[in-house]
């Protein structure tokens, strides 16, 4: 990994791996993409843990897991390298200095807790590197620690209330890929996540980019889970690098103008982009992410939802020469895809919305209706419960593919928010 | 301020004054108290941010700070010195290199954002010191920012939600010193509090300790707002240093077993108590912090809420040989007050159960009712609306002074909750 | 009584005293008002059952009855005559035929539960009038049945649920006689309540109204409790007779279409209006009752919080000769206060907004801030804590008599709510 | 229909086909039961109104259906005689004295509102038997209303809130066949059910009852829907006639003290049972009926979900002699399993606790995991997903025939939920 704030031993003269990793668009040919599984971390929801981990039900973990499992069979044999999370933890966890640099920032007493260090620390050496990585997703409740490595601490830990009695958290929302790193044309960002349930995702990916050999190099742009960001958070939910040099970015409750403005400067000082369109999201719980609500599902198509969409306040950030470099254009009352169009070099975009009425239209957006994440131009996946937008879709000429959605949609993420795209070609506009 | 993580240049021979600081009991002679006056946080209260803001309502400031000036004079005209935040705040911003310091640290990207630095600075650079520690503990909006001082900028945060439209957020919950930092016996913690909402507060104090003349040199156990603490958060409400070496200590939502054995830890090493006595509070909300449940009002009269201190589970850390230090005892079924007691060996304690039938009682707690605060052994300050469990305490011989609680017990704190002693005696058990 | 659905035996020659009472203006002098003093029912608020009981926060139940005492007092000061609900409850019940016709009602399987009827009835025909009247509107606890009433049914009732625990249940909303009945012109509604918590106070009235040689002989336009209203619901707060033939009815989530046209109808052909003007809240929460958010403070003068007036749909209701013999014009776009000022001859009405920033403004609405009731045209009583829209008032030339609203308001309701005219005079327009 | 409130003319020698039904038992063969398929009321369901109509969740309809027409066909294939609501209503709409009978009662002022009368019923007359049977269960949007059949009024019911926009509300708890009537012995009782949200369901069952010539003559023991009950509400989900002479009624949230007693009371001066065990549900959100937490699985098996069940309090309750007829016993500390098997005369009931560790079983139970329906003894229905329970209960050698419940599940509701006996035999015990 090279890049702002982390360095690495290059010293061989072949460019790494990672340095043909690149996302130029939305809905350019989809090459390489990043996906975890649903597993231990989601066996431990429960009807009154699941409001503070995010999800708004339980699932039933088998069939989420069948569920995923063909989703990313479809993704394969329509030709995409999938990698899954848990396999790039497990093989980075095989790596003696990636374990010994993970375990001596997660075991440490300001996590796990003072006098449950040493035991803590010797039962997840003792592991092997799948189930090391099984662990470092799922959580580690008290009740997982075989009692010889435990220490009379452990009493105080199961009285304990929520997450404080694990001693690592369950992190069932790694399920969403999308939102813990973007890439952005040629590098990544490594996000600070907004809810707490969440902020630990960031560093395990760090340690996947820094010393798995397939994605050691790559570039970062910005972020840093090591570091303190205070009001800044960036979830990849609210990111779109739709091609032309222009990155879409939600100001959300997750996504804050901190961030969206850090990243935008960091983008232009590098050369990555050449303009950020920011959709101010309205201050409503169904406007989670920007792509809950509006993606693309062909060169020229989008999908959203309309209530919400109606009422996105729109700036345009670009590279400025005075200090920190970025001019903020407020474009009034310009709807955001006519900004977007524009940007693009298109005409108009093709809208479609939310299908059916007033009653199906706010169901589907809440399924993921707009969720879509495309395979190549014209071509996406979508849950298969949003038959009526489905169809919108296809009587628009786009192929839609689905991914059955009945356990999997239980966090309010689709196919979109599922993904990491890693290399993902441009489109002409 | 000297201790484990800041220096100070104490080039004088002469001792600090903050060297004759130390709170040696819950009852003894109350000398030095710091507290918080209501103002401009409080009127940035409103039916919508509430909640986030941890308030259950919206507060009448003038009649709210009429009923603190009342309870400050009461506490002046028994002979307490009471200090100020703002006014201490204001004597410290009054000093150059203090003002530099923590304006370096507040106005910086992550918490004003990007463009609003130079803009937000110079703003209030160019205020009193008294007017801006009003700023800083009371927030700074958009709108408070004069046209002069503004960027494109603006424009971006105005359209943000919460917290993030403002610059500096509002600390309503300042008004409870009590939890910010604690004087345990002859050194103090400067807390990690749990909710993002009041963690900002912790470094101000810090500007306070490090550079204030009067707090400067005071003997830090544990705790600094520039370190991520992780999963230890813990708040004063939970803390009590009953004196005879001991330390009660909440395990509640709000202070963690991470900081309770960090912190006994520390106090072990550096030989400040020789015994932690833990309440792990159930879970529930109305068991915030211990001091909402459980006060002392004279050497051995406590009063409580027996429908929830029934349900606490107690333990005992005690210092240990082997690293890290601290030995954990679990009291099993011994009720907490006969551990309490048995610490500070009396026979047992005599107990002051809320007043009332089980509606008033409810109420009573919810009001406030168990969290007296003791100017001395047997005289204690309580809101007046709690008239059953005040008249039960004169019964049993203790001097209740009330305090009007219509307005500040909005926030669901009390006299205990709103003062942090920074001198009490020691009393003889 | 007479009326639509009730008979009365007015053999004598002499009219009954109600034959003068009337309302014939929202502002002319008030000469006789209903008030109900805070009391048994509100010591029985707590934590857990507040929200059932419609209330925000419990109260200190010694001061509000203090506050409402000072209000009563300043009211009879004026002139006014002020008649209390528990006084006239008494009044009733001390009538034997009265009493056994609520007993009657009340005591009875489907309310204090089989086997428990005998027991409950012998109890309250124990007390006396007064004592039964405080035990009618403030609830009758299981435990407040002595021991000699008694059956073994009563196990059964202690482990309960919430309202199901009581025998008669608490109704701590009677402190808003504005809702229950609505004198309109020169008879009265008998209002059918939204929510369940409520829907027993107006049967209390009905005995008033049946019985009390004070109120028996009015006129009742519509409403008997006894009756099942379906969809119906019909509150004071929403209604205002505001003089020239002209009432004014907010539609909310209180008060009902199904209400407001089947007392339109009864109104117009009883010929006691001739316009209904209906405004359609918003569909939000702080929206509760039109008195929330508009009230009038002189003739031509009204307050008003603009963020949910703003939002107002107008319709306007006019006799019909089509059965069922009214007609609905859609004003579309005209605003409110425009289709009220044309209605009673006025070129316009001037509007006092809520005071205060926008955070102000947001907190003085919550504390009943627009909730104004008049002594006569430009006299008014609000809350004290309200100053900056006071202060507005008072610029305006309005005379504003303060209520002490620290604990009264904690129910959302403020003067216009605490009060139900049966005498106040008609204005010119 | 006989019975307490209603007549019928029964002229004709015959005995009704009605007279063989009874539900002798909870897991005797099960040979006639009735169930209502998923539509569209379950398109009304959005994020917006679930809560209000008591919906966790929105449903993918169609999958619902699918997965609804499977489990009906799984019970006809086992010998079980299947009737569906929607069926059953539209042949009690074919019968115009039914029709009538209906209309008369529910398009009235109170519900649809005045001035909308002539134009919804001309509307529902205009409809075959099967749409208005549709249209009766799934609610009548004022969309719906076609233009010739409406008036000036629509436009006021458009702006109203909630359930009344709509002109007859949708009642997507009819899948809950389970709560609204129930099958004791040899006769049934027509429920009060405790949310307003479901309390029209009752009216439909009447006109089925009263006109359907399957379900004409059948005993009423108690309940009318044209009654008022005041506190008193009972819902099937609670009530389980386990045979012997014996009746399980959980006294919960929403069935009463007032109902449990007038319900026994009413069986035992009918002879149709001899003895009510009422387990006093702890106040509990997850505890919503018995049996969501407690269900039978063969004569002398039963799942149930300890958590809960361990926090009952149990009564009997015996035929008396003094009036009203009901002797109440307190079982104080007997857990309930032990009552109901010295009721049955059994030695003890074995017990399938909910399958899994902390975690796991929170999450069955909340899936329904406890709501098994019998076909006959040892063979039951559950869901698909709750696979640990299922697992417990084959190794008890219990046949477990499992549902689909990704969709279905989404009220919290499960085959025991689903269904309504309306012929089971007894078994011996």
């Amino acid at each position: 990994m090279k890049g702002n704030d982390m360095t690495t031993d290059t010293t061989t003269g072949d460019a790494p791996v990672s340095s043909t990793y690149g996302v130029h668009s939305e809905v350019g040919r989809l090459r390489k993409v990043l996906v975890c599984a649903p597993g231990l971390a989601h066996r431990r929801l429960t009807p009154s843990n699941a409001d503070d981990l995010l999800f708004d039900d339980v699932m039933w973990v088998e069939n989420a897991q069948r569920d995923h499992a063909d989703f990313v069979n479809k993704l394969t044999q329509r030709g995409v390298d999938v990698v899954e999370l848990h396999d790039l933890l497990a093989g980075t966890m095989a790596l003696p200095d990636a374990r010994a640099w993970l375990l001596d920032r997660l075991v440490v007493p300001n996590r796990v807790g003072l006098g449950l260090v040493d035991g803590t620390r010797s039962y997840l050496e003792s592991l092997t590197p799948r189930d090391l990585a099984e662990q470092l997703i799922g959580g580690l409740a008290t009740s997982d620690l075989p009692e010889d490595f435990r220490s009379g601490y452990v009493t105080l830990a199961r009285e304990s209330t929520g997450v404080r009695e694990y001693l690592l958290p369950p992190l069932p929302n790694t399920l969403y890929t999308r939102d813990t790193t973007c890439w952005l044309y040629g590098g990544l960002t490594m996000n600070p996540l907004f809810w707490p349930a969440r902020q630990e995702e960031t560093l395990l990916y760090k340690a996947v980019y820094e010393f798995h050999p397939d994605f050691v190099g790559s570039t970062v742009w910005w972020g840093d889970p090591e570091q303190d960001w205070g009001q800044a958070s960036f979830e990849g939910g609210d990111i779109m690098p739709v091609g032309n040099g222009v990155v879409l970015m939600g100001m959300s409750e997750r996504t804050s103008r901190h961030a969206i403005t850090q990243v935008a400067a960091a983008l232009f000082a590098q050369g990555a982009a050449e303009q950020v369109i920011v959709a101010g999201m309205p201050k409503l719980r169904a406007a989670m992410h920007l792509d809950t609500v509006f993606t693309f599902a062909d060169r020229d198509i989008v999908t959203l939802y309309p209530t919400i969409m109606d009422a996105v306040h729109t700036f345009t950030l670009l590279p400025g020469d005075a200090a920190p470099g970025v001019d903020v254009v407020d474009e009034e009352s310009t709807p955001f895809v006519d900004v977007v169009a524009r940007a693009l070099g298109l005409a108009k975009l093709r809208v479609i919305e939310t299908g059916g009425d007033v009653y199906q239209s706010e169901r589907q957006q809440w399924d993921s209706g707009n969720n879509a994440v495309a395979l190549e131009p014209g071509v996406v996946f979508t849950y298969d419960r949003n038959t009526l937008t489905n169809t919108l879709l296809r009587k628009a000429g786009v192929e839609v593919i689905t991914i059955v959605g009945a356990e999997l949609g239980r966090g309010r993420g689709g196919g979109h928010c599922m993904t990491c795209p890693v290399i993902r070609d441009p489109v002409d506009f």
